[in-house]
């Protein structure tokens, strides 16, 4: 298919029309029609799935003779993995409880008026993401959960998979009662029809980008429509000087090894001056047995000797492989300095025994997850109970850090009164 | 002052810079260094009186040789009242409970890992306004509680009157620690200064427009940087079938004639056909002897007979004057159809004694204030309890509705570990 650009831009309008429309349609929907949705949802793509799979593959070979390198073919591949998370995913957001409707710290004024405030779905909302084909299923069970019509935008990469998911979400739609309009996917993959889709403000209540600092960059420059960033993430772990060197090495290794092509994996580790000595070899060895490079400061290369010398592009790399910065600092006011200008507002992680200096941590450190004593693994909304996740946002505005259901709503204000006037 | 468009981008890049480079001392300051600002500033408002008011007198002399007209001027003015609610508001906010560094919702997950979220300011907020210069005031005093840098750019209409206040608000700021960098304004009247701001996104992290429709369009169009919209308000009262008619009366006047110039005035009113007969000639005598104008549908001028007929227009007019658009709907359908349509997502009322219905209406209206039998005047923070009022969102995105301390804050999630991986 390769339409003319007015073509392209009347196709992309009448999706995001169509979807607004829905939308009314989706917030009133009964949680019991949603739930169903996403287990018919389920099974018709365990029936699929053979065919899903062959995409996939047609998707691989493809982007193998495009020269595409490791992790990202991997973001790329529905693996057996995540072929069960996938599913798993849709009957755990089935088991969710909905957020549509509640009502929130209803409060009574002094002249008897009761102030609720109840949760709505923010509309429609617009997801362009790039090499996950899981995203398609993820992104679309927890928008519609949530009451909202969804969008989906994924890469030129990933379309055969894409459009084999949303083929079957779509088929679930027309089965259980939700309007097909709602789950809509841009079958097209040329970049232009991003470009119409974010100046849809009429329609489109919010744009969610997921993937590489390119995108991220122009959807953020061009949209006219509210965007929630989920941007690279140039994770930090600060050693501090009480830290426990055991407990410092597991935190390290399994921060940085246990998975590499995530954003929540570790990136840079700032070591206290005072953890040189113990500490720093220690994490050094564990890491380099598991075959990471080091890339120190010179106070590191000092006292790792087979550290590669840092340059200043290295304070701000998300590696997504077995490379690690590292660099040592005086005290935490360098620490935090460190992360302010080189961080991405993601994840930061202490190490410490210190009371005093996990609380002064947690409290300075402004990115959206700030832990003591843990894997930054953790920056992850089904690890932190969220029972879902639709992405880990960098913007602070609306919602910040991993996203569940809660972020794909708004709050509007009730009020129950029996005559209450201005007087 | 008439700088060169390159003087003037340097300007306003220069203001951004340095209120972003504050916004750090900004998160960090104690509750108790920026009460100290509140209470100070609103003693030096008070010495400052006679200048600010003079001030405000040459606005609105120049104002009115402008034709400056009724409810615009009266925004304009700095009256007796005005005055003593701006600085009540101040010592009011010093009295807020500090939003930041509270922690909310901790759990504990099955590995012992605690989860919570801690309140943390946005950074640097751009508040762009017009006509009223209190706004100068109130919203600094918010943003600055709130932990926030602020960049204020008032309308050229109230230039003197906004200078006059921010001055003392800076000195406040020198005598009790709060970086003055903090607390900026754009001193220039061009509008160019506008299109600067908005394209800071690298320095500030959202804008806050409160005007009338051009300028809330404008900002939206043109903003790199997240847009919170304070925006018209078509406010629509339904009077259920069912509605009491002396309840129903006592409502719409408060609504319509207690505040005119206000965005939860009431501007539609829909009217049950079986309410016609009764509630709406008696609501439409209250009215007229208030002097109030009735543009009705055809059926509204069938019983009232001083109603003038409306056209397409009256249903989306914000009239902020002794006008009210009057339609007979047929059923609870047509009158949300009919919001939906011409509505401003902001306020909506029923009238109603019958319980279903009630709560259909609550349920089913998506504006950011929904109520039973009260006035549309409780869509306003201090009449909810918010305790103060930055502007009432209808945004969906970050806060809907009206908007306290907790708008102008974001959270981020803070993980206490012992140790914990992903295994």
């Amino acid at each position: 298919m390769n339409p003319s650009p007015r073509e392209l831009e009347q196709l992309v309008v009448d999706l995001a029309r169509r979807a607004c429309n829905a939308s009314q349609r989706m917030s009133e929907l009964s949680t019991r029609v949603k739930n169903d949705w996403l287990l018919r949802s389920a099974e018709r793509l365990e029936a699929a799935k053979a065919g899903i799979l062959a995409a996939n593959a047609r998707d691989l070979a493809l982007a193998e003779k495009n020269g595409v390198s490791g992790p990202l073919l991997a973001r790329l591949e529905i693996s057996e993995a995540k072929w069960r998370d996938m599913i798993a995913g849709l009957r755990d957001v089935a088991a969710l409880p909905d957020p549509i409707g509640r009502v929130e710290s209803t409060i009574v004024r002094p002249n008897g008026l009761q102030v609720g405030r109840m949760r709505i779905p923010l509309g429609v909302i617009g997801i362009i993401y790039e090499s996950r084909p899981n995203v398609t299923v993820d992104a679309a069970a927890l928008c519609v959960k949530a009451g909202n019509s969804v969008i989906l935008r994924g890469g030129s990469e990933a379309i055969e998979a894409n459009l084999a998911l949303a083929d079957e979400l779509r088929a679930a739609a027309r089965e259980t009662g939700v309007p097909e309009d709602a789950i809509a996917i841009i079958p097209l993959t040329d970049r232009a029809a991003i470009d119409v889709l974010l100046t849809q403000d009429a329609f489109v209540d919010l744009i969610i980008p997921r993937g590489g600092p390119g995108l991220i960059r122009k959807v953020t420059e061009e949209s006219r429509i509210p965007v929630i960033k989920h941007d690279a993430g140039v994770c930090h772990l600060f050693i501090d000087a009480s830290a426990d060197p055991e407990m410092a090495t597991a935190i390290a290794v399994d921060s940085k090894v246990s998975q590499m092509a995530v954003c929540n994996g570790l990136e840079t580790m700032l070591v206290h001056r005072d953890a040189c000595a113990v500490a720093l070899p220690r994490i050094a060895k564990a890491l380099f047995e598991r075959g990471v490079e080091i890339r120190g400061c010179e106070r590191t290369c000092e006292v790792v000797s087979e550290a590669i010398p840092a340059v200043e592009s290295d304070w701000a790399e998300e590696y997504l492989a077995p490379v690690l910065a590292v660099r040592v600092v005086d005290d935490m006011d360098e620490a935090i300095d460190h992360i302010r200008r080189y961080g991405s507002d993601h994840t930061e992680v202490i190490v410490t025994q210190d009371y005093k200096n996990s609380q002064e941590f947690l409290r300075r450190v402004g990115s959206s997850t700030v832990g003591v004593n843990c894997s930054t693994a953790f920056a992850d909304g089904f690890r932190l109970g969220l029972g879902a996740e639709i992405g880990i946002s960098t913007s602070k505005i609306h919602h910040y850090g991993p996203m569940g259901l809660e972020g794909l709503t708004t709050l509007k204000f009730i009020l129950r009164g029996d005559g209450q006037l201005r007087e």
